[in-house]
């Protein structure tokens, strides 16, 4: 590939002005412009992105990384078209990085992204104490976590009401007669999860319910995970009448295994989801679940990294958006 | 940051010998090795990764670029687990960017990743005529085509048989009875569409039923055509007694036309969808689908790509991997 002394040549002028050409430097003259560009075209030279953005003090060149958990979660993928709808229009590219959950997976793309330099960053932390993501925020890399915040450092922060939105589900259900309620959650490192539970506790609460906890059943945030822990509550031997399931991937998993042994949804179990999908109505049956709005989410944190890039030293901004309890036709009254 | 002189002042060797350590260069001794990684760690020196690349011969430090067409469509999610799974196994990391079908987006992904000096890249052409795909393929930078091939060079390509699957979804219909079966497809600039289109005339013929060039219906591939050309369909004077779906997303969207209005499948009209998803059993009723590989077929590219980083001059290969047939619930003989 050609670079930078190849095309001065080319053009007949000094290295320092092909730069300024590529740095859209105003002091180049229209002429000088002209003929760079047309022996950039020429040799076809790709200025190196990064070299180009530590040259540039007007950073033309614009990335934005986005760290999230799980691509398979249709909530994440709404949330990653938020982010692009946003950065699309405002002339950034995206690029994606999926830790699956995984520490290392995560560290990894933090590491990477911040060495590529990115302008910005978007990342739904695995912990609430992730050390990685606070270096960063420390280092005054623009930074907005989005669904999970961080507990040891200020940071722009979007995510939905959590507790409350577990509490409207369980609310619900408990309004309908039911009373022994299984909560398949994920992992409580993740903090999303330890919101969610305490609605759970404080409806059980408001309901003079006495919390169980062998109806908690918390581990991986998978198909596989929502498939295995619903056989499990299938096969107890007091079965509960409904199930609140905490994220897309757990209820299409748990759906999976009440259709496979046959149980009618909601005649012999109710069950109710966090998180909605596009296609709910098309479940059999029609599920209800607590509407996160992913899209909106991941435009306002990609509004907001952008606030953060121009402004580095404003006052960091918490977002909380509010869920939605979407009724539809999988919970049942109790007899 | 710290930079590399730093580090050689505080560990007390040369500038060569810290860019050595970094480069994992045998020839230096172990102690000097613990010295200087010690003080990268005290001085939190994170070596530029593109830097760190050009002074390395070994190519220690690994990324590859993964371009797809639609992230909200659960096939290209497979598909990115399987490439990670290979990937991260030989220790690669994986960035990701997603054109939604835009040219536009797509050549500015391409751009953007060939100048991060990634280590080869896997992409879904967005057409058969990609002339940014082409360009790199020439330049020799590693390039595997993932679903789609291209027609004007020579490119490792992992796909699936998309003529003989669509051919089996229709000549299932054919064979219950079914003769007016509208194809909700995917623009036919996009080579899978095409081979879904030939497939389905195939059938056609061979069951001696004439070519309707009405009940083909291309648009986009989102759920949004797919919602809103299965309304159009449904409200044809002579309604078609069945639906072959070109895509997960175009499927989603037709079932929820479909439950929308009431109408019963498969009583009142059956469906079959290219791809097939893991939440297939949930849906009302299950689906029958075309399923294609999408997991391995992501495997399989990551594979070949490591082989074409390895054996940049080593044959083209082409793998055509076959799709299966699901049958469920969602197709009814016609009486």
């Amino acid at each position: 590939m050609s670079n930078l002394k190849a095309v001065a040549e080319h053009s007949k002028v000094s290295i320092a002005t092909v730069s300024r050409v590529i740095n859209n430097d105003p002091k180049v003259s229209k002429d000088t412009m002209l003929k760079v560009q047309a022996s950039i075209a020429a040799l076809e030279y790709k200025p190196n992105r990064v070299a180009q953005r530590l040259r540039s003090t007007s950073k033309k060149t614009k990335l934005l990384g986005l760290v999230i958990p799980d691509i398979q979660n249709p909530f994440f993928v709404d949330v990653v078209r938020g982010v692009e709808d946003y950065a699309y229009q405002n002339n950034f590219a995206v690029m994606i990085g999926n830790f699956g959950q995984d520490e290392k997976k995560e560290k990894l793309y933090l590491d990477i992204l911040q060495s590529e330099n990115i302008d910005g960053l978007i990342v739904a932390p695995i912990h609430g104490k992730d050390k990685g993501i606070e270096n960063l925020v420390k280092k005054n890399i623009p930074v907005v976590c989005i669904d999970r915040g961080l507990t040891d450092i200020d940071v722009d922060v979007v995510k939905v009401d959590n507790e409350q939105g577990a509490f409207n589900a369980i609310d619900h259900l408990l309004s309908i007669g039911h009373k022994k309620i299984a909560f398949i959650s994920g992992n409580f490192r993740i903090p999303t999860y330890i919101e969610r539970l305490a609605g759970y506790k404080r409806a059980l609460s408001e309901y003079g319910v006495p919390f169980d906890e062998n109806l908690i059943f918390a581990r991986d945030t998978d198909y596989k995970s929502g498939f295995e822990i619903a056989n499990k509550i299938l096969e107890l031997k007091e079965r509960p009448t409904s199930i609140f399931s905490g994220n897309n991937l757990l209820t299409l998993g748990a759906l999976e295994a009440i259709h496979a042994k046959g149980i009618k949804i909601p005649e012999e179990i109710s069950i109710i989801g966090f998180d909605d999908m596009p296609w709910s109505i098309s479940l059999n049956p029609p599920l209800s679940a607590v509407r996160q709005p992913g899209f909106d989410m991941g435009r306002k944190a990609a509004e907001m990294l952008y606030e953060r890039i121009l402004n580095p030293g404003s006052k960091k901004e918490k977002v909380i958006l509010k869920t939605e309890l979407m009724l539809r036709k999988s919970t049942a009254r109790l007899e």
